[in-house]
């Protein structure tokens, strides 16, 4: 029943959408979006776990407690992080003006950065690019939103999918940016995501959260967890199903699915996009103890820089994988692991199968590779998503200067 | 009291050593060493947490368990790690067929292997080599047994002190290897230190977890503990002094002060010789809650990425040293964190300094640079030593094919 469609934040009923070049940053690329909803529309988020969280995501947390919500204003080319009293103060200016605007209430606007750190806002720059947003925004304005949140990414992350509740088409969107969990000396992943299924508000709170502990949390491109990441989900109800209003209702999951499927496409559209990455590499760790372990063990597999420096490498050098999930303090059976690279078992039972090179050859030369571990020790499973390592990500990292 | 001086494994009274070439390198590089004393001598060993570990280090744990050991059999070229029960079979033939050579105890012997993972001693050569090492060692055999446990380093790591303990002249010695917690397709941080201090064996052995958790546990290179990981200590009380029996005894932090100098000189050069590594990195962090969150947050900043590309770029990039201390877990109060980098303040209670950026040229210039980061919420203080994140890491680790 789940359907992929071609759409921008303002493909769910009655949201608008827009973008615009403030002037925040000197390449004179668009800076500033906007998203709003023509009604009250129910809200959930979850934010960065960084105690140096940056200043809009404490005014988020905030917003968050409450039911509804009516709009989202992000800029792009300062994070507002390491700002102080000041920086909160100018968080608190941007949801103020542009609740104005709209003329709405001041906790039902959600504010966002990305950008330098330690740099304060430049508040009549952004006073003037909210003012222009809001009046250029509409239906039409999704992809000039998309673009005006972007850092260093190389590609807009966005996905859409309709599925049928209920009798009613509902439809779920979503854009991200993010190229690395931190881009150079910048910060943040941005997720935003918009729908007209009609939802309880404290149930999309729970529903968030679970969407991403199985989207972006499973996500690593460099380990490095931004000030500012923060995902927004917005839900206005105007496509008319029956509320949803618990885990038992009997739409739950086909509206899950939909909001999930959404939220996976653009964890795996920033993977893809991880700073100098050549592939995109699918870790999957089957037989872990419970789903903890299994991500732990997957996490330290797609984080070590020896396993991604190998695929950049194209070398199928099964011993660091092994090893990172041998150090990973996930409980595995030594003796008893298994382990697959494209398909091809190269591990059984702890021992070297000794697949010949050849063999594995056309599998490291893809540019989408998937491995999977047995640990042994149980039934659970998780899976990572994340990127090679390569002289580009030092480039990027190392050659950029403040 | 405590003097540095120029000598080897065998600088300590009643210990030989040796070296050859076995041909388990195919560089015809040394690649068998052995350490022995002419008389018993209390030991104390710590080995790597990973649970893929190497079938030495399960035959060592044994051999640790004991008062006195009188040697060590070490090899390069082969790992012996995700070889089965094969492999144990294998470091168990190591061990007995030495001590058959020496004419002591089977479990006074420790064996180390570091090289491959997944490959099978090929044991006619190992023995071949082990009955040549045992007939060359000798007083002069230092240097060579130094060099035949080296894989991809760059030097050979070695130090040495004198210290005067209840009169009598104690000497400490230690070598390691190590060149990334796993070098290519090799695994392991190596390391024995002999003394002719002596000690009661279960003091030494409480001893050398406290040395090995102030030395090698705060050095980290690319975070990946490898599977064969070794730390051994062997003192066999030929100075002479008095034998210390607790922690309370009177040359206790003597004797400590020279195992501990032993252990840090050789953990800093483990950093200094990081793979591709252009510059040494001291990580302070003071201000913390507890020691262990000290280290966490000294660790998390070490590990990241971000923080070594931007070290190695020679870019002042403190955002990702702020930001990695803000997601390491550790408690901050981040409105008052305060950051230096070689002695000059950078952020000033969470707040840019604004530094102008010629001022911080020839510090970012530096080939050892330290940083120090006040986390303001305690007392406790640690430090990691670390290298930067170059291009010849991804070229060392990603170009070598297995």
């Amino acid at each position: 029943m789940m359907k992929k469609i071609d759409g921008w934040l303002t493909a769910p009923k009655g949201f608008l959408a827009g973008g615009v070049t403030a002037g925040l940053k000197k390449s004179g690329k668009p800076d500033l979006a906007v998203v709003y909803s023509e009604v009250p529309a129910a809200c959930g988020a979850v934010f960065t776990q960084n105690k140096m969280c940056a200043a809009p995501v404490l005014v988020d947390r905030e917003v968050a407690q409450g039911d509804f919500a009516r709009g989202i204003v992000v800029n792009s080319g300062c994070a507002n992080a390491c700002t102080g009293l000041k920086g909160l103060a100018d968080a608190r200016e941007m949801q103020s003006f542009a609740a104005g605007l709209w003329q709405v209430k001041l906790n039902e606007i959600f504010v966002c950065s990305t950008g330098v750190i330690g740099a304060f806002m430049p508040m009549d720059i952004v006073r003037k690019g909210i003012k222009n947003a809001i009046e250029v925004m509409g239906r039409d304005g999704g992809l000039a939103c998309a673009e005006a949140i972007q850092t260093t990414d190389t590609f807009i992350k966005h996905s859409a999918y309709t599925t049928v509740i209920g009798g009613k088409e509902v439809t779920v969107a979503g854009i991200a940016k993010g190229a690395g969990m931190i881009a150079p000396n910048m910060a943040t992943m941005l997720t935003f995501l918009t729908t007209d299924g009609a939802v309880e508000p404290a149930l999309l709170k729970r529903m968030v959260k679970r969407v991403a502990d199985r989207s972006y949390n499973m996500v690593v491109v460099d380990g490095d967890t931004s000030t500012n990441d923060s995902m927004i989900v917005l839900a206005n109800g105007l496509a008319g199903n029956d509320r949803i209003t618990d885990e038992n209702h009997p739409d739950y999951e086909a509206f899950y699915e939909a909001l999930q499927a959404v939220a996976v496409d653009l964890a795996k559209m920033i993977a893809h996009d991880g700073e100098g990455a050549t592939k995109f590499l699918e870790v999957n760790v089957v037989g872990a103890k419970n789903f903890a372990e299994a991500k732990t063990a997957a996490m330290a597999i797609a984080k070590s820089p020896l396993v991604k420096t190998a695929f950049f490498g194209e070398d199928p050098n099964w011993g660091r994988i092994v090893c990172a999930a041998g150090y990973s303090g996930a409980e595995m059976i030594a003796d008893k692991v298994n382990l697959s690279i494209g398909g091809i078992r190269l591990v059984e039972k702890g021992l070297n199968c000794n697949v010949a090179l050849e063999t594995l050859k056309p599998i490291m030369a893809e540019k989408e590779i998937s491995m999977e571990i047995d640990l042994a020790a149980g039934e659970a499973k998780a899976t990572v998503w994340t990127c090679d390592f390569s002289y580009e990500y030092v480039k990027i990292n190392g050659e950029y200067h403040t």
